[in-house]
């Protein structure tokens, strides 16, 4: 039987996300012959009845190597708690959740295809209680859902945090410095990890475990006693101390206002006080989540959108797609939701740890 | 107990041989306080007696991002099977195993650590069956041994191939043209797979899934049919036809004692005659093994090394580090040397034929 | 007064050519108000008279990091000498060049800007005396177009070829083996000598100067006594020897029918013969071609498509773009088809022998 | 005659500086038979008498791909300004310029090749009037040289900056934001120009042209009208308004000690308040001056060192190479320290301008 799918994108934008927005449309078509249509602007374009997009095979045959989401993600709001103005200026959340759900009726959607992080999963999940038709695709550059072995966008981020490393590494090297670089990851320190690992730094710090900038410190001098001249630190930003000196710093900096002072330029403020070389900080921002994905992560999307309809074809109504090992397999949302965090006692630090890589 | 160990590296090279290198230095200088040596040139080092290189920390310093191995690959044969010339210019082969094992003793080694693909798994089995304790580190591009979800210098090599298909894409539009590409992959069609999939290929051909030339020029013919005047068709090296027009291609040109014209070149040919179109054939050859490992591979050939250092002290002779999931393990050497095949009725490639991808 | 201006892309693609569009379209947006058509497949598209396109700020925006063309290159005759298959299947060439004019004419077409090699500036200069009002923009990635420092295109294939050096590099030193790379360069071979010097090669083979084999064979020989036991040779498509041992081989091979075996494999062949090391052979081909430009071809492409709009302003038909120095100028089509060779005595060559590199 | 010449590298590091003392050793050794010996840490390691490096064929096989520079640029001082710090704790400067002449002759110096800026060209020329026998090499990523039409390291500064504005366009359309890129450039804005066009800026921030944020809204605001809700601006670290809100900005930043918030984040500030959309600021900072040079670079510093010998040969002391069209040539070191500024009515704004980017 002929079906009509939609597919929306919800929160922030991850390399991959055209890519299963295309093999939503490929297999959807060829498969099943069925028709998708795209939701703008996430949950928002739902309920806000904004114009959807047909998509066939030529409207999504550049968007496998394609960066961002063609259908957008400016999203904010939720149709469980919407922001409206008041006259007086004040703003009220309401609860809008009916309306999401007879505009997909309205749109004639069989199903609906949403891929987003917790947050987009937790509203799904809600909607499919109401009895939405709503299968999953997990998203968020930062692989901290715990469902899924990993998510697209990740390898892209790391690709790119590395390669920034790599060029520090040389000049660096050159003129003695100690080269700070702030990566994303404000709840998980996975890229950190993953892109510290492979851009050889010496320090690596992560919410997970709370650092000691002394413990840093050591490391920079105990390297320079040996004869190396230069070092490589790599934070998270959302890493944050176990205490001391450090507080002062962004109490101050948070006095002045000032956004501009992230955990990156702290641990620099810091490190440039205790060891007896220049040091100068880099934060990466949002050049992480841009640019064409690796092709480890236009694979990961395809197979992800691609068993997304397959779901849908199961009515498996609020499942998500994972990956576990090497087979792509599915997970109600609910339990997608659990995050992963960079385990303190795990394989992945006690190796680190074992190369020399110190943690704070 | 302090212990020295050495290292050496066989067959293919691949990248990230030197991060296994750089992360078993390390690993065994932080955690053990063990000295390390290298081999140069794979077991022929070992057993024609070349000097061998003490490794410490700031020899491995840079070995991290760079591609090949610095221990060199170039090793042939095999201390069970050494090729020994006599005077009549005939080639004999000799087992010259017992003088590997006997140099171990007097290089005062008291492990080996040996990363290497199917080959050199089998002759450090053996020799373990002789008394040697030797570990091993999985090493193949081709990403076809069963044991381990994935090798380094895999990602590396699909990256390259990827980012040629991409660059292919771009000049068969504007010129309407066919565009052929030959990847890495003699028995498995692993490189070909992925790269197809993530650089947009309409046709895959491997050597799991014998292929008719037909097909591929009918699923040419239908997307031209559709308005679209370019296509890419990736081809494994080791790709066969099942049967018809193109074992007359391979005949002839094996007559004229051609190793030029490869099976890309065989399918470049086959489809100029059936579709109206130009074809262009890219062979990729030896640049897919080269270059700086992606951060991935870098990753995983760290975990290798490191892991590597920890089983040598468990005494784990004759087992072979392996990735399953997101976990380091270990198994024997025996069940390593199982080669992994492209499952012809497998997740992935029914996944890329619902993409639309024929496989022939 | 208010223009409406066509512009057609003839040739081979070259990276940077959707760079020309669109910056002819925003300069005559921005600057005079004038409207844009692109006109498809080149001087084909004219005369055979295709649909053309309008061109808006729209239609141009992502088309700047964007390889090959949007307004394609397909095309394969003159207006001069249009070919047409007679009844009994022979091919007749036909002068339709006015129909190309009347064309013009039909369209309102104010001004043509068309963006080609020597082919097409030929055209467009037999069209200008004609009485056609059209203008030019230098395109080829081999920089052999005497009238201008550099043309874009050129350094994305420099780009692409020296890419591939780095990562032959490291395999070829890893195995002790010779690899020869075969790069674009039908007569010139200027992508050969910038990507050889660029990418560390010991020999580099050019049309300009043709090659004894011996003296690369000997150069790889004095650098295997120096201890290195790898080499790069890059190799022109067009590079040719002096005579001796390799037309053995071209003319076996063209016996063969082998379009297979090109000069790299060829020289190949030879120094296998002659040094006591493996050889890989690689042959580039059309990667070369795509992709997306790089920064300096973006920008140049950008100024020769401004630039152009301004000569139209200016009423300069016959005339093309061209970079002298830092500086853009104009030159009349007639002198611009004067080609630029690589001067065997020249400066660049003379920097290249001096770092040790040889070219037969 | 045999000679051996010193070779130092001084100033900031710029990708290609490798290239050069790669290309300086060679060329000395095939053209000359002369040795060549390197000084560490630019000027400084001369007149402290730090030990020198000799330089051979095998110790620069590595270097033309590398970053930085093997020979370290971690100088500070002048020996005509040598800092030298007090008992009481003050610093004083002494002209220690007798023992850097003095040095050159204990090392048996013939002559001395200097890398570097309009610095390290000052010293120089000053130690040439006092009799030494040194030529110069120019090098800066700014590009700010009068004297050579452009200066290795800025091409590859410049494909940083683009590639991040590429992976910043993708995020920003996706999200509908305004993205700030802050590039380095403290006194001229070729990169930012270079980038910025190359990058497809709406506005581009440059020193030359005091910026009116007001301008900068009205382009954003009418790009918004105009149905494209994200925008791209690029900003050099030295630009700097004309007056207005933004100095109050500045004022305030400076008063809390941040060296944190330069003018991208300024920039940034300023938009967020008249434009109604978020934005988001990157500072690229180090990494631009570090990784492998791109081939342009590599050809141009192996032209720059390569040349810079025979200029040794010719005994030109006191002059620099530099690049004028596509010809190597000399220049007197006192010529060579000019600065290049972009010319606000020059041809490449113009055409910028003709693209409709805004400058402020």
């Amino acid at each position: 039987m002929s079906k009509r799918i939609g597919i929306l994108t919800g929160g922030g934008d991850a390399p991959g996300l055209n890519a299963v927005i295309r093999a939503v449309v490929l297999t959807a078509g060829n498969c099943y012959g069925w028709e998708v249509v795209g939701i703008l602007q996430g949950f928002d374009g739902l309920y806000h009845g904004l114009p959807v997009v047909p998509l066939i095979e030529t409207s999504v045959r550049e968007l496998l190597a394609r960066g961002g989401t063609v259908l957008g993600a400016a999203n904010r709001g939720s149709p469980f708690a919407h922001p409206i103005q008041r006259p007086d200026g004040t703003i009220e959340y309401e609860d809008v959740s009916h309306e999401a759900i007879n505009r997909m009726t309205d749109l004639g959607l069989d199903a609906l295809i949403v891929a987003g992080g917790d947050g987009t999963m937790s509203i799904a999940h809600k909607l499919v209680r109401m009895g939405a038709r709503i299968v999953g695709v997990p998203k968020t550059i930062d692989n901290d859902l715990g469902s899924t072995d990993v998510t697209f966008g990740f390898d892209t981020a790391i690709h790119t945090a590395t390669e920034s490393l790599d060029k520090l590494q040389t000049t660096a090297e050159s003129h003695h410095r100690v080269m700070v670089l702030e990566v994303m990851g404000r709840d998980s320190g996975w890229i950190a990890l993953h892109a510290g690992v492979a851009g050889g730094a010496d320090a690596i710090l992560i919410p997970e475990i709370p650092f000691n900038i002394d413990v840093v410190c050591n490391k920079i001098r105990q390297i320079q006693s040996a004869g190396r001249h230069h070092s490589l630190v790599v934070v998270s930003e959302g890493a944050a101390s176990i205490g001391g000196k450090q507080e002062f710093y962004i109490k101050e900096s948070s006095q002045s206002g000032a956004r501009l002072g992230g955990i990156g330029h702290i641990v620099g403020n810091l490190l440039a006080e205790c060891v007896g070389a220049e040091v100068r900080v880099t934060v990466l921002g949002h050049v992480q989540r841009g640019g064409s994905p690796t092709p480890h992560d236009r694979w990961l999307a395809t197979q992800f959108g691609s068993e997304a309809v397959h779901l849908v074809a199961q009515e498996k109504w609020g499942y998500m797609v994972a990956l576990q090992g090497t087979e792509m397999t599915a997970i109600t949302m609910e339990d997608a939701v659990k995050m992963k965090f960079v385990d303190p006692q795990g394989q992945a630090i006690r190796m680190a740890r074992d190369l020399g890589i110190v943690f704070g």
